[in-house]
């Protein structure tokens, strides 16, 4: 069949794919994050892509009409999903459209994962019984298992074994076998269906459901599907759902069902996409927090909210699909990879095996950025965590115009001297609000400009019409009502900033105490990772000057995106990242901060911009000099 | 507390029971095999016993005096149910009491069944979390399981984790776990419940499921329950249900549901009995033969029918209770043991293991005679089976006057040589039809006496009020209507003798053909061992002259009973007895009569009494002789 070779620039890549295949799906094969949140189906317009080749790909189509103005679609932007290449191009991604940086970019070593998923497919042609050979149906399949494929100790499911004497003599005694672990039939069908072998990814997060749909044999995401997590009426905070679990049993099989079954919409909606069948589907692996871990499963969440905050396991489950009841092969397996603690969650630990942090030899520090943030520090020896009770703000939580990284939210700020704004937003929408990256640039540029101090108070004596009392609060206006979407100003208040500062105040406090058990200052720190979704990216300088995470040379800050469903899926397709996983919920040393002594002193200095102690931030201190500012004006301004 | 000792004569036996212990309770737990058919109740009558010394039991209670006349109540005649010595004891068993000989006189060596069941209890305290201590509830409870007991790699199922959070704070974190083949945490109980560790040993007849409930501390049946097979309105035979279940997956559904409810019925009523609760029985062992076996899985019958006749399984299967749905321990294990081949069963198996068959020393013969009866032949070091179709008749069907073994049904027949009948009924009711005991002696005694010859057929000349012809048919009246309580004679037909004849001849040529793949004469069979469900003794000499097993001294035919639930109890307790079931399913050689090109002039020789060729017949012969009548005679006659 023809094929093009599609090359991305400036991310790097290249793919060689079917013709007919459109731009959004090479990316996901060559294994590019591009934004396409309504799953590829034009809607959204977030996977906006430049061809400057215009033979290549014909004229726009309807929806690439309604998303780009005559200008952009002349000047070659386009939607990946709608894009098909006639013949090999290269296509830039911009900013926007990227997920972060590829991933495999910040992994400590370039080795790709190997396929080596836990279910596997044997096909297999049996002797008819006779009556000089009276087998039975079931040892006749593990015999020729054995001898074909030596297959040894095989264990079977009773409602398999129900249909296995119609199924073998209907498929004439040649049929494949789907085996979970070596150890367990998961399925046998008519005939070699050795190449139809699907996975699926999953990262049940509190907001979204997110899963990739993986084509087993070749290790490659076929489609990918989200919802909003069904939970949502339960409680938008995890604190609120776990409050309600805590009820009764029912309202935990409430929860449990509510995400169980959105997990298997989800499932549906990638296998539609893929036109695979859902009963071909016969592994899942699923990560989540363990707030969602437990939920999912129907465990009493109570007590990983309670002090000790114990979770009820860490090691890593393996149910029967329909004993979770997702609607997959119902007798596959849902896996669900191993949690660290009551507050460290398979999708950290997803995280660490999705950037290769486990591997990487010089020490690095990896955050993921949530309600609770997940600290790493180590490198391949040894690793620590532990986690920050950092509140909701930078998922716009409890901040006035906060919203979550979604199309309309201003996802990046630059203050002029003048006090004039310059802002982007996701899907270039107008303006509805603010979503933490914005925050984080909001904080450190008015730093910066000298209107708040490193108390984070407002300086009335700053002059500029942005500035304004709301009742007995100051406020600083980001975007006239005339430039937004809702026609309403949208603002940062004084209020709004110290959330932030008690945001970012427990994040550093938490890298700070984890270093000081590992005895690392901030120079032995070779690499930063942030992940979160609070945004496309965040400003590394602004995040430094924020005092969001430890003073290292800009270019060691390395955004990667939501990395936990690429974390799930390198473990649903190969059986050593599994075990990885496993030894890592081991290995990783947890620091419960609670029980911290030096906690509260730590918190309380974090909450000055960018710290009380100036001396914790050498390159920032440089910076502001630079700017004829010093540690001592900020501290005494 | 007070106890009494209870010795049991003639067939021996002494136990040491709790005063208020009733005699047959007593007898149980003695191993001595009672029949109490009403389980226990005082309402079958069934469990007649005699004791002399009357001070020691006190009146006769209600239930008594309807059962016994005044003059058997003087002579001392008690039922064992309803009877609460307050001394020490020798308790009479009348013959018609017993069930079969005590098993253990049958086996190979003295050895007791260690006990050592599969699943154990674990008492253990935790150490409560704290904030120095954030060990996860599973992995705290498998910590404390591998530091007090050496445990490790223990799983857990989904269900029990949702709630494990809940029991350990509530039971302050001392709890008893129940654990299956050290592998498999069934059960976690607040407290020290290390008393209370119950199972189930269950024989799935094709018409009745009679379960044994054990105490797993001590091995020993606590009470016992029973019920016709709920599948009998879907087929009184086996061949009848398998039709019905091959129509549809419906149809196998609502033959699964019949007998697992009965399954859990029987269990509910022996646990009852004992005050057992039932959700403290952990494990059950099931037997049965092959298509009860699959029709309790809910497993395609249909092809164990159908030539080759070949079954969907023969290892042994354990599925959790809630998978097959009995109620019981929802968490527990049901265990099935193994079976050989589609005609035999994990039935027949549990007859080997509970006659100690395959710990014999000298070759011998286990035939287990039921619809499909199955011959071993062996010893301890090698063991060969076959199943005969040997059809219903022994067990009353195709017989016009033929029932079960059941209250009524006469079980043995004397002959007189002016041809008077005497005959025993069991429970000394009035005699309602011929089960198949009774059938076996009168057959044979109609041969003794010449009124039947060597081809079955009725001799018109005997002259006797009690041969008439019936239409077309010849008919030997052995009770008159005055006699019986339907008010009608009950009669053998010449077509009855015809059925028997081929009954046994099925039977014969298996147990010919068997001996002959190893090279085995007759001499060379230290025993025979029956076991079946026709009655509650064969009388050896008749079975014989029959023709029905090989000819060896009578000394050497033992009668076994109904020994498959027996075997199901000792599979129960103790591990060393399930791996010797796996190992004798995987080791016995199976005989396919069907392809063994003998059969048919084996099972044509063997239709004559006691057979064709009287060289194989020396003893018969002889005792034939001694009554003046020769081979030769009978041959001719």
């Amino acid at each position: 069949m023809a094929s093009v070779n599609i090359a991305f620039s400036p991310v790097g890549g290249k793919v060689k794919v079917r013709k007919g295949t459109n731009v959004l799906n090479a990316a996901i094969e060559g294994g590019v994050a591009l934004r396409a949140e309504c799953g590829g189906n034009g809607v959204c317009g977030k996977c906006r892509v430049i061809v400057q080749n215009g033979d290549a790909i014909g004229e726009p189509a309807e929806a690439e009409r309604k998303h780009f103005s005559p200008r952009e679609l002349r000047s070659g932007y386009r939607l990946a999903c709608q894009t098909f290449p006639k013949q090999d191009i290269t296509v830039l991604i911009p900013k926007e459209t990227r997920i972060g940086e590829r991933r495999i970019l910040t992994r400590g070593t370039e080795k790709q994962t190997a396929l080596n998923p836990m279910v596997k497919k044997f096909h297999v042609k049996l002797d008819e019984p006779s009556l000089s050979d009276v087998r039975p149906d079931f040892e006749r399949l593990l015999e020729a298992l054995s001898d074909s494929h030596k297959l040894t100790g095989l264990t079977i499911d009773c409602d398999i074994l129900r249909k296995l004497p119609d199924i073998l003599r209907d498929a004439g005694w040649d049929v494949t076998v789907a085996v979970w672990n070596n150890a367990r039939i998961v399925a046998v069908e008519a005939g070699d269906t050795g190449s139809k072998l699907f996975g699926f990814a999953v990262d049940i997060g509190t907001s979204k459901v997110v899963g990739h749909l993986v084509d087993l044999t070749i290790g490659k995401t076929l489609s990918t599907g989200y919802i909003e997590n069904p939970q949502l009426p339960y409680g938008a905070d995890i604190v609120t759902r776990i409050a309600f679990a805590m009820e009764n049993e029912a309202n935990r099989q409430t929860l449990r069902k509510a995400v169980v079954e959105g997990i298997s919409k989800v499932l549906r909606q990638a296998c539609a996409k893929a036109k695979v069948d859902v009963h071909q589907v016969y592994e899942a692996v699923l990560v989540g927090n363990t707030a969602m871990h437990h939920l999912c499963l129907g465990i009493q969440p109570k007590y990983t909210a309670l002090s000790p905050y114990v979770p009820a396991i860490k090691s890593s489950l393996h149910l029967r699909a329909k004993e979770l009841e997702v609607e997959m092969n119902s007798n596959g397996v849902c896996s669900f990879l191993p949690i660290i603690a009551g507050f460290v969650g398979a999708d950290a630990v997803a995280d660490v095996i999705a950037t290769g942090f486990y591997e990487l030899k010089k020490t690095s520090m990896l955050i993921d950025i949530g309600t609770n943030t997940e600290v790493f520090v180590g490198n391949f020896k040894d690793i620590a965590t532990c986690s920050c009770a950092s509140g909701p703000a930078f998922e716009g939580a409890r901040i006035k115009h906060g919203m979550k990284a979604e199309t309309g939210a201003i996802e990046s700020v630059h203050l002029e001297p003048d006090f004039e704004v310059g802002f982007k937003t996701i899907g270039n929408a107008k303006p509805k609000g603010l979503c933490g990256s914005a925050m984080i640039d909001l904080v450190a540029e008015m730093f910066k400009l000298e209107i708040i101090d490193s108390k984070g108070k407002i300086n009335p004596r700053v002059k500029t019409r942005r500035l304004k009392k709301a009742g007995k609060q100051t406020e600083f206006t980001v975007a006239w009502a005339d430039e937004t979407a809702t026609g309403k100003e949208i603002v940062i208040t004084q209020r709004d900033i110290g959330e932030i500062q008690l945001a970012k105040a427990a994040i550093f406090a938490g890298c700070s105490l984890l270093m000081k058990t590992k005895n690392l200052e901030r120079q032995d720190l070779a690499k930063i990772l942030i992940a979160g979704n609070f945004g496309n990216y965040i400003n590394p300088q602004n995040a430094k000057l924020l005092g969001l995470v430890p003073d290292v040379p800009t270019e060691r800050i390395e955004f990667v995106g939501n990395t936990a469903v690429e974390g799930a899926k390198m473990a649903l397709i190969s059986k050593e990242t599994r075990k990885t996983a496993e030894q890592l919920s081991k290995e990783i040393r947890y620091l419960e901060l609670a029980a911290t002594p030096d906690f509260s002193r730590e918190f309380a200095q974090a909450l000055f911009i960018p710290h009380k102690d100036m001396n914790r931030f050498p390159l920032v201190n440089k910076e502001l000099a630079d700017r004829g500012r010093t540690a001592k004006d900020t501290h005494n301004s």
